[in-house]
């Protein structure tokens, strides 16, 4: 016996008190898709953003975009364990630039950044904390390195500089040396998972886009919404009845303002903040009858939510035990790993919304401030730890609500606040409370590398010009909001601008084909629908660091400034929005090699040059700029997206003087059909006669899944 | 064989497979000093703060300060070990208000916030990333908690509301109630440890002093500075040479500005930012030359360093093995637990700068900044992981640059960027690059708390004004300092203010008797020698919460705003500071009970109440407040600190109207002779005569230790 225990004794000494002495290792990389490896570092949890979205890739569409080879910049990558975490580390050749690393506001290129990602309300610094915190970073050399883990992993982008470089940068005398660096250079990315291991994907590509277009299409490619989904959306005063949102629909009708749906804010509710998820009878005695009163007028409905349950919820008592610990507002936090929690949701939800016609919901505060949402040290019925939850909560719920609607063969495009690794499919638009203008474009900017989703909202301002200003960028971007809840601010609350404002409003209604059929590309072939400059071809921009100036109060230390490209995008393959702000009297816009003409007259305005905009006083439009062979379909300015088998007659602009040919897909605009071929792909194609006239040839129609009666070419350059 | 193989196999499902069902358990506390309990949670790592610290408990003071009970308060403290950390739980009671938890900027009370203590620069948030993330807590109960641990530790300070608490807030629907609350009430303190334990301390006292000032002696009593380091410091301008420096000294002799010491920046060494710790040999070709002139005119010198070695030092190579994989700037980051390295850094700086006659250092960017400092992927030859190096790098160097002084018996005093838990007996004032003069106040307040020292130090300004203003602030701090290193500002730089700054930093010199006692109950009785008003006896602030303004883009939640008084505080027993900021035409001044006078005029001003000091434009002296009873010892407006032995005449004001005793201070103000009964405590005491008359009695004189060879009294309110 003595012997027996001298052994376990010994045989625990081995195995648990012996520090495993932590030795850097290669990855084992094991290619899981076409262009895709997945390594596992130590002992990966068995829970991962990856996991909590379900994803499926995209194989058929995986494959057709080729089989590179694994990326050669990547290979001396390590990783070790130590200190109960994962060090993982990859090489960065000089002049490298890196993208993503969630959904940062303030910059668009990531090296030389050091950011711990952490799903939170996004609050003025790219620091890690923001509404995705993807750990995902995309290398303009070809390449994206995903860590797929829910912890708070923080990820140094070339800014360490190790004592073993191999080509280290030269120690500089800063008291004599002017060009001395607070940031050496660093060949090196590194990350520390705090966690026991780590589940490690890399994803190759020609170029940063086609890396963008695996990542996308591997978590099951992008999201098509429905088409009510990319109409206007206007979301009404918080107490409003049924009766005053019926007012407000007809006051937009009536004004001549494009709606498609309107949402709804805590006041449907009997309880909100904590919530019932149960309609309140005073201010919404009928529900059904006021949500089928809205869809007479093709308008649908959203509604708001957080995922916090009230005493005064049907479900509180038996989702009892299926709730964290702690609570948000005395309300129950479900645990969404728990079955139990999730069907009694989705039997809720169904019943009480879906059935009668809810299209859609708002997820509020799954993100953060820290004190609007659950403790770290929460505790939770699965099992999961509290930082595991909350970097995954907004994902999750994602997941299961738009399941709810496939189920039922409908398309859902909701708003939610914190998303994560694995959300391209997820019909989901992010947004949030922070309210800057140029760093809202930013972050549409910045959404296009980590496969979500972002909306500029227009809320408030303080003058016409910012009202417009922020109408037109909201446009031109996946969810185009009045976000009124407590402002009540309508399109035409500001006079001076209120033509201005309708025109771009009806402006995105008739870019709808062309919206539709990108947002096809992002599903299909996993292009974004907004994209960066540095996703765009023939887009060469070398970051300038610009010397800061020695000043002891605001600038210490004389820190460079970065500059980037961070104000301006495309939207789909022609479209160049460079957006205004207010205030703005000039603004520059970089332009990629080849022609680019002014989307409104057709003029040329430039070629692989940067432009200034100048004596913006008084215009009125928003800058759009179209890359030569732009072919952009549009339909009139309707007022409500096109219903099911509604058929309108389009307009095809064409831009510039080449030869060219691009596909405007159509569907149903309201199922999965289009997964099971009720779709269409039409080429639309323009050719030179041997006199060099330009002409677009009337296409083959698309069936039944083609809703277009007829196609009007307009030659816009002339 | 195989039999051996299953039962190891089975021993190690037992004993590393098998997860350790978490439970819920009370502290074990042990008393370990009069009024001190520990517990340990789970296993705690054998690296702390305070063993970093080497803490030596002041035993005999902590029973002279009494023996109470372990707080009522704390009872029902809960502990759990999960998902690999530590979970603690100590309860609250209503209206409980908490204070403390790091070197924080903007707000005084705590309660309601959530931190994660991470040392870094500080950047506008009291979010727990600040110089000194104290893992300490103070109750206006009476008890404090400190966790006593090197990582990242996040507290919710009473925000979290638990499902199983026992007097929850009562759930609110913000539709219709106007009172809802984003941050309801919760009834406990959770704190997460990141590690597998925790090493818990409770501090008891009969009010939120007491606390204080046991956490002070339990750390070995707060620092008493040399005597010169209570005089006025000049840090020079970078480049600066010996002779300049020297020329620059005799501008403030000639002008008539004191100055006791001055501060040579990067330039003093051969190579920086990283550091050669050499003198430059054309900057300072003799420096023991230099050091010995300075000295002859009684000025010391403090020399700038960071702790990152460069190429060009001549310990490089030798350090090479203790230093870490990740570099700073290029330079190597020593390992100081390794005894090699702290080695290798006492022989330089005792060889090249100690016995050349430097009195202290100023240890810049151990904090942060995150890309200042090395990542938390770099390890370390110790074993001892970045997280807990980053925690303790400040407080370490403190630590063993403190103890080469000591073995030479020489009092030390100088600036460092970072510090944690356990420094209250460390020579060191914190600083940092954040400038905003409010703030700095506000982080004078809280490092009473914590057992730290912090400077508002003057640098440069926009207007007279302000200079005015942030001279007479920083003459009231613990180190009287401009920090002309990028600037050259001079006390004398604004010629509008030249005589009104030379008068405050005169008084400052004349007020040296009143400070260094003060500083010697900082020693002997753990009383900070700044004061949070929260500490002082007799003052009592309910928190107001001013409602907030609803308002879709600022304040989109109606967040109500914490009244805090952050903007006062006393400087030992008897001075109220109210400093003035640069704009201020008025200020409101918060009078604890009992009578308050002018310090200036003697007059009586109010009593327990808010007074409001109004049409301060042109105001020359900074608001001072004396308690009734007030005795403030002052010498004449010497230029330098006293030097040993120098005898000095004393002038007592006295003010109020009722009779008082107070006991000054004094040794030989450079050695630690005063720690084996080479000081004294000298009785000053007012009597009422049978008349009601006020006579100063004429103390007994204080021996060798006692430096003042004539007493006058001065009658301050008639």
């Amino acid at each position: 016996m003595i012997a027996l225990r001298l052994f376990f004794l010994a045989a625990f000494q081995i195995l648990v008190l012996t520090p495993i002495y932590a030795q850097t290792t290669d990855f084992q990389w094991k290619q899981v898709a076409p262009g895709v490896w997945k390594a596992t570092v130590g002992k990966p949890e068995n829970f991962s953003p990856l996991g909590v979205a379900g994803i499926q890739p995209a194989t058929a569409a995986l494959q057709k975009l080729g089989t590179p080879a694994f990326p050669k910049y990547l290979s001396g990558s390590k990783n070790e364990l130590s200190d109960g975490k994962a060090y993982l580390r990859f090489p960065l050749v000089k002049e490298e630039q890196l993208f993503g690393l969630g959904l940062n506001f303030k910059s668009v290129q990531q090296r030389g950044t050091i950011k711990t990602l952490h799903v939170d309300h996004y609050n003025g610094k790219d620091d890690g904390r923001t509404h995705a915190p993807v750990p995902f970073y995309i290398s303009d050399k070809g390449y994206g390195v995903l860590i797929n883990s829910a912890r708070y992993i923080t990820v140094y982008a070339g800014t360490a500089v190790r004592k073993d470089s191999k080509n280290p940068p030269a120690e500089m005398n800063r008291n004599t040396q002017k060009d001395w660096s607070a940031s050496p250079y660093s060949d090196a990315v590194e990350i520390l998972v705090p966690a026991a291991g780590a589940e490690v994907y890399v994803f190759a590509g020609k170029d940063a886009m086609e890396v963008v277009q695996r990542y996308n299409l591997y978590c099951g490619g992008g999201t098509l919404p429905p088409k009510w989904g990319l109409g206007f959306t206007h979301r009404t005063p918080t107490l409003f009845t049924d009766a005053q949102v019926l007012k407000e629909v007809e006051e937009f009708e009536a004004n001549g303002y494009p709606l498609s749906f309107v949402g709804l804010e805590p006041g449907w509710q009997s309880y909100a903040y904590p919530n019932s998820f149960v309609w309140d009878s005073t201010r919404y005695p009928k529900p059904k009858q006021f949500l089928d009163q809205l869809l007479q007028k093709n308008i649908r409905a959203n509604l708001w939510i957080n995922p916090y349950v009230s005493s005064h919820s049907p479900i509180y008592k038996k989702i009892l035990p299926y709730s964290g610990t702690h609570t948000v507002w005395v309300g129950l936090v479900p645990d969404f790993n728990m079955k139990p929690a999730q069907d009694l949701f989705k039997g809720l939800f169904t019943e009480r919304h879906i059935q009668l016609g809810v299209a859609g919901y708002k997820v509020d505060e799954t993100d953060g401030y820290d004190d609007w949402l659950f403790p770290d040290v929460a505790k939770f019925p699965s099992g999961r730890s509290a930082e595991q939850i909350r970097q995954t909560y907004g994902l999750q719920f994602q997941k299961i609500s738009s399941d709810w609607f496939r189920e039922k063969n409908i398309r859902t495009y909701g708003l939610v606040r914190a998303s994560n690794a694995g959300a391209s499919a997820m019909p989901y638009v992010i947004y949030n409370d922070y309210y800057n203008h140029k760093d809202f474009i930013t972050a549409l900017v910045n959404s296009s590398f980590i496969g979500v989703l972002w909306t500029p909202e227009a809320r408030s301002s303080q003058t016409s010009e910012e009202w417009l200003r922020r109408m037109q960028s909201v446009c031109f971007s996946p969810m185009a909001m009045l976000n009124a809840w407590a402002d009540g601010t309508k399109p035409w609350t500001f006079p001076e601008v209120a033509g201005q404002v309708k025109e771009v409003m009806q402006l995105r209604m008739q870019l709808l084909p062309y919206l539709y059929s990108t947002f096809a590309q992002y599903h299909f072939e996993g292009k974004p629908p907004v994209r960066a400059m540095n996703l765009v071809e023939g887009f060469s921009f070398e970051e300038k660091i610009i010397e800061g100036k020695l000043n002891s109060t605001d600038n210490p230390y004389a820190q460079a400034v970065r500059q980037d490209i961070k104000d301006q995008y495309m939207l789909g393959d022609y479209l160049l929005v460079a957006p205004l702000f207010a205030g703005d009297r000039s603004r520059k816009v970089v332009l990629p090699r080849g022609k680019w003409y002014d989307f409104y007259t057709g003029k040329f305005v430039g070629e692989g040059e940067t432009i200034e905009l100048k004596n913006l006083t008084g215009v009125d439009k928003i800058p759009l700029f179209v890359r030569d062979g732009g072919i952009i379909p549009m339909i009139p300015p309707i007022l409500h997206s096109p219903v099911k088998d509604q058929i309108l007659p389009l307009t095809v602009r064409y831009y510039g003087s080449k030869e060219n040919s691009w596909n405007l897909y159509d569907d149903d605009g309201e199922t999965f059909d289009f997964e099971r071929g009720g779709n269409s792909w039409t080429k639309l194609e323009v050719k030179k006669d041997p006199s060099g006239k330009l002409t677009g040839a009337n296409p083959a129609a698309g069936g039944k899944s083609f809703h277009y009666n007829s196609i009007k070419w307009e030659y816009m350059t002339k």
